[in-house]
């Protein structure tokens, strides 16, 4: 794996080429939510796994396999539980009037773009139970989206995140892994709003490994044992994105998914409870051919099945690395404390980013 | 979690009260595979999880909770990849001797067993690849079954598994958790036999900690960087069981087996891959009553939500710890080194436990 595993506030969603991303958020006067798109505007297989036992989703049924629609031109992640999913209609408007969606008649604007959508709880935390994200978000979110430059940490859908009594966030990862000598891309963002914890109480530091992040000091990690010490007793979730540039099918993009989870249940402990609505879509931009021998287990260097273990492997390090990145790059809000704050001495031999 | 977690060789699947496991095995000759059986002589709700892109079985689609059959009583776990599933012919043999089974007529023997069963592939590392378990062997197993002092290790469905290049075998872990007062006990059986590994490259200990383990010696680590090397060119498996005394329906059985999936993602690396027939059931024996609101989720202490969120982040834990537990105590056999014969300085602080 070449890339950012083991590293964070760099690597974005975007390097997978073709997706954009962009998120809109509103904090004060009793606001603290708000709305992150990902936008494919020349097309995506997509797929979805849902894992938690509370999922607050729109769109996802059009992604069975068996289905109709093969390809999607955006996904919505935003707060404000199922109200949150009224977001998508911004979403939907945008991707309208660019003549983006499921062809429905003769001209141009004869679309119906298809939107999956999953939210995160987070009602309330602004101040005001009946603040919540709107069409005008997903509208916002999906104009500002760009090929690069996604911002991470507390924007978007990870405004009013919360994750294990901390500032939750939207982080991301990505790397890259040689098949065949094609190097295929793989990117993720996790939006973070667990009711377990990103953060190993034995040791101050994240469940997964992070590059030259250090043990906080003593004093820190006890005012850490005391910001995470109450389990949240409301609704939570980690709702993401696992994208590559490989051609693969709907239903490979289905376990691409699946193995998104991996990583989620490896950075997040515990994870994919009752109270999580755990639910990350794939996608797939089809850039990167992949070999077609679906057969070859025993000759095996270039048969499909291993070029897609090869990423499905990749998909749970990577989104793994995304759900930690967000704890590490989320900046304090009226809500929760974050773990930079808390934890400052976790950073010495880093140059925190800006997010 | 009070318990075995982080220790290996102690906590059995027969600690869950109702259970009974028995192993049948045959070795040399060209010979190197066997079966596992796990009776509930007075019932369980069961459910089965199945993750990985390769799976062998027979009788998960009778668990599915719209379908009839309430309550089974033994679950079979075999090598013999696809023709191993023979071996349940034996389990059921043994179940209808003693009137155990879904009632279809007046007589007390006019049942039919329901025995879910998955299967290892392991074929061919005896030496002859048409020596599999037959319905002998769940027979066999089945007789010797026991409510204690089950084995594990090299035993059973484990004789002839392999993972990361390493011996695997059966493993198993307990531990309790306090659900209002009452000790509600979850514990796991793992037969592994992965394509991914349980020991980190870098340490050469596993990626689930494990009490008084030490870091191998450097030699050791070479040597362990050898064996281990080489990706799996053909079908592996990791199958097992998680189980509680909780009473719980079919439909949290089947969450229970998905959390122990998040298990299997911890402590394997990778998991769930094409080549992996990843499955895992879920069983209840019903002894320990618990809380039976459902909707407490504010409320929360006596809500039924979080008594099954305290169960499924335990199995979880327990499973990875039963994973583990199989390739620390798997001795050496002619197709496979363990890693206790090329780390023994891992165990320098620890008696290792007989198999």
């Amino acid at each position: 794996m070449t890339g950012s595993h083991d590293v964070f506030g760099v690597g974005s969603l975007t390097d997978v080429s073709g997706l954009r991303v962009g998120h809109h958020r509103r904090a004060g006067r009793g606001w603290l939510t708000g709305t992150t798109v990902v936008l494919a505007p020349g097309g995506a297989v997509a797929a979805v796994d849902v894992r938690g036992g509370g999922p607050g989703t729109r769109e996802t049924d059009a992604l069975d396999p068996r289905n109709l629609v093969d390809r999607i031109h955006g996904v919505c992640l935003t707060g404000g539980s199922a109200y949150g999913l009224a977001a998508a209609d911004g979403v939907m408007a945008h991707l309208e009037s660019r003549g983006l969606g499921v062809p429905v008649g003769p001209g141009r604007h004869d679309v119906v773009p298809v939107v999956p959508t999953a939210v995160i709880f987070d009602l309330g935390r602004g101040g005001s139970f009946t603040n919540r994200p709107d069409p005008s978000f997903g509208r916002r979110a999906a104009r500002g989206a760009r090929p690069e430059g996604a911002l991470r940490g507390t924007v978007g859908a990870g405004t009013g995140a919360r994750a294990g009594g901390l500032q939750g966030g939207v982080g991301m990862a990505s790397a890259r892994v040689d098949i065949g000598g094609r190097m295929v891309r793989v990117a993720a963002l996790a939006v973070v709003n667990a009711s377990g914890t990103l953060i190993d109480p034995s040791t101050g530091a994240p469940w997964t490994p992070v590059r030259r992040l250090r043990q906080p000091v003593r004093t820190e990690r006890a005012a850490l044992a005391a910001a995470t010490a109450p389990a949240d007793a409301v609704l939570n979730t980690t709702i993401g994105v696992i994208a590559t540039d490989a051609t693969i099918d709907r239903a490979e993009a289905g376990r691409l998914a699946q193995s998104a989870h991996d990583g989620l249940a490896r950075a997040i402990r515990p994870a994919h409870s009752l109270l999580d609505g755990d639910v990350i879509f794939g996608l797939a931009t089809g850039h990167e051919p992949l070999p077609t021998d679906r057969h070859g287990l025993v000759r095996a260097a270039e048969s499909r099945v291993h070029a897609l273990n090869a990423i499905y492997s990749l998909a749970a390090d990577v989104f793994a690395a995304a759900c930690t990145d967000a704890i590490l790059t989320a900046t304090g809000t009226s809500a929760h404390v974050a773990y930079r704050d808390l934890c400052p001495s976790a950073f010495r031999s880093i140059p925190v980013p800006t997010p």
